[in-house]
């Protein structure tokens, strides 16, 4: 018996959530379920990978994620579960949402959803409420050991698992280069995709300032250097900072503020984010 | 033991759904304790009817759900607990939360809560919460099997539960008729109370164009051939559609885009719907 | 085993509340885990404790609350676990978040979390995620019974836990004086912290007006006599009220409208109210 975790982009406010909730409780009601988040925005693939790599590493080997972000529910995009070399299991729709957890995890294996089999007994004319019907019932069954992995359906390659396009962090001379991959929502605070560990190979350490530089499609966003801080309280109210996050990657916050919405700042492979230090001409730290 | 699952108008940002979760637990640790939404706009009983009816049938005979909107607490409304033809409870305020459960499953019986015995030990002088006081108190009680229905209280007719005005779906000629019962809130579709079995006695199948027209009290809101799709992915992107929903009944949508929104349309009795086919002046399909 | 009851300013958006479940969860699989409530405004520390009164007595004695409002992350603010004179455990940092509880219920005890023991493994290098790597895992381990109150780490003197500003309730010949501690956020209800029973020494009777008096430091916000209801119900629709809330406080509100934003009033120690009874020139009631 493993727990299941469940996200989707449908919302608190109505029953869709709960009706997910009662066909896994329905497999079996000592079933241990659980809710990632249900506000992945609309649609939104790329935020619905981001929030799975977020999480996945603190629950236990074998527990069983649902990830129900599926703008083509009802085309031919398959229905797949995918183990992660971490021993996870993420079943979804294989749109993308695969993306981060391949490249933080790697993938063991990848399977397609037999749906002759796993697939809610009498749900057969529904087309549009997968995740109720095929990915909920699945990944109940799975977490509750009714099925093997190797019982969800064929097997498929994981190196085709369909992923988004990323960049990926790189170091060049005095300079590091990545994306913003996400915010915390929250706080307004940008998330790069560049690591802690290759920040530092910049020389940088707590206290110093370093030139901060975002772009976008349409030009530059923002440029200036910030201090490299251990955390929020090192930094004066509405100070912006560069901090390591609670995934061991490099952001940038405004302390008490909003640096997202200070600077209208966007995520995903379109916002360019570059570290260098020592900055050109930076205060003296 | 069975699953107690609580839906109300309380939102999700104070100490209201914790203090019920709080008692139920309290009535017995090892209940299993479930959200269905708390996000009921405030009174809204007619939605908070709905969201029932859309998850009630995916969790097993004997859950027990408790609603509470209740903008009628403190007036001589009864509390109530109904059981449904299926074998379901409904622990509520008896303001017209039964009215689609009653129309889809039928009410089997329906009990007034005795508050002399069925309500949270030292509460007598709360007449506000009775969400926490009474229902969650009560529903816990009989989740866990403390007490049978027999012994919520005194027996009412099950025909005399407060139901809301409703207008049945039917079909006339080329043309079915029915009301827009509800959104899919985070997608803006159109959830109305044509069954598909209603809608296919018209002729349609897939591809087919289907005159959709819409009214409000205050005149005509839409009017437009739209074709019947298996799902969003059969049309393009920012197309409308008609398709059948989780609930097996006719929907209108907009692929990626919010059709409630795009055309100011409500929800409730007063928000009519007709599909008429073929269509008078439709495009070739 | 008791329940573990977690609250944050993290919101539900990302995957910050699932990482905590999921430390949690591993810790022990069979402690059952509760949401209080995430979505306590960003910092807002007085708030965090204002939800926890709400909550804490409707849980049974030895329940673990775990509030994570921490504008100080990374700073020399201490991490504590209080022990109340009711039985509960609140985990939280140092910060004014322990104000209402210590009042309604007293503190028994406080120990420092010793992070050398009390955090989770592997997390050393993070200092801006605490909610997850310290407080939800002392939690977790504290209600799994893994470890003991004592085993937090050192004894600290519960009459130092750090406490916000209040102002206390007092009553002066015919005015019951005090502050609008907080909102019925969904309803737009003020929840003075003048308790019932202070109140009806001024010797009002349910049915009779009552002069309420609102100021704020900008100065005076609300003057008008309002009736002291026994609930909603027994007023007109967007009539105004006065009546007991489910804490057994004074509050104030109007039948299905929002007093909050019909007055714009805020909520905290710098939000006056009195109550005048007989009103100085109230209508005959």
């Amino acid at each position: 018996m493993m727990p299941l975790i469940l996200q989707s982009d449908f919302g608190y406010s109505d029953g869709a959530v709960s009706a997910m909730h009662g066909v896994a409780y329905s497999v079996d009601p000592s079933l241990p379920i659980h809710d990632l988040t249900h506000n992945i925005p609309p649609y939104d693939v790329w935020e619905g990978s981001c929030r799975l790599v977020q999480t996945l590493g603190y629950w236990p080997e074998g527990s069983v994620f649902v990830s129900v972000v599926d703008p083509g529910v009802g085309s031919s995009r398959l229905s797949v579960v995918a183990k992660t070399k971490s021993g996870h299991y993420v079943v979804t729709p294989d749109n993308g949402t695969l993306t981060h957890i391949a490249i933080e995890y790697g993938l063991d294996g990848l399977r397609e959803i037999d749906e002759s089999v796993n697939r809610l007994p009498g749900s057969g004319e529904s087309y549009t409420f997968h995740g109720r019907d095929i990915y909920s019932y699945t990944g109940a069954r799975l977490a509750s050991g009714l099925i093997s992995f190797e019982e969800v359906g064929p097997a498929l390659d994981p190196e085709n698992a369909i992923t988004l396009p990323v960049m990926e962090p790189y170091i060049e001379g005095d300079q590091a280069f990545g994306t913003i991959d996400t915010h915390d929502v929250r706080y307004g605070s940008l998330w790069t995709n560049i690591p802690r560990e290759m920040f530092l190979q910049l020389g940088v350490e707590f206290g110093r300032y370093v030139q901060v530089h975002i772009r976008a499609d349409h030009g530059d966003v923002y440029s200036s250097p910030l201090r490299y801080a251990r955390s929020f309280a090192d930094v004066s109210v509405g100070e912006a900072l560069i901090y390591t996050n609670s995934l061991d990657n490099m952001a940038i916050a405004i302390n008490r503020g909003s640096f997202a919405k200070a600077y209208s700042v966007g995520q995903g492979v379109h916002w360019k984010v570059d570290f260098t230090f020592p900055p050109s001409a930076a205060p003296v730290s």
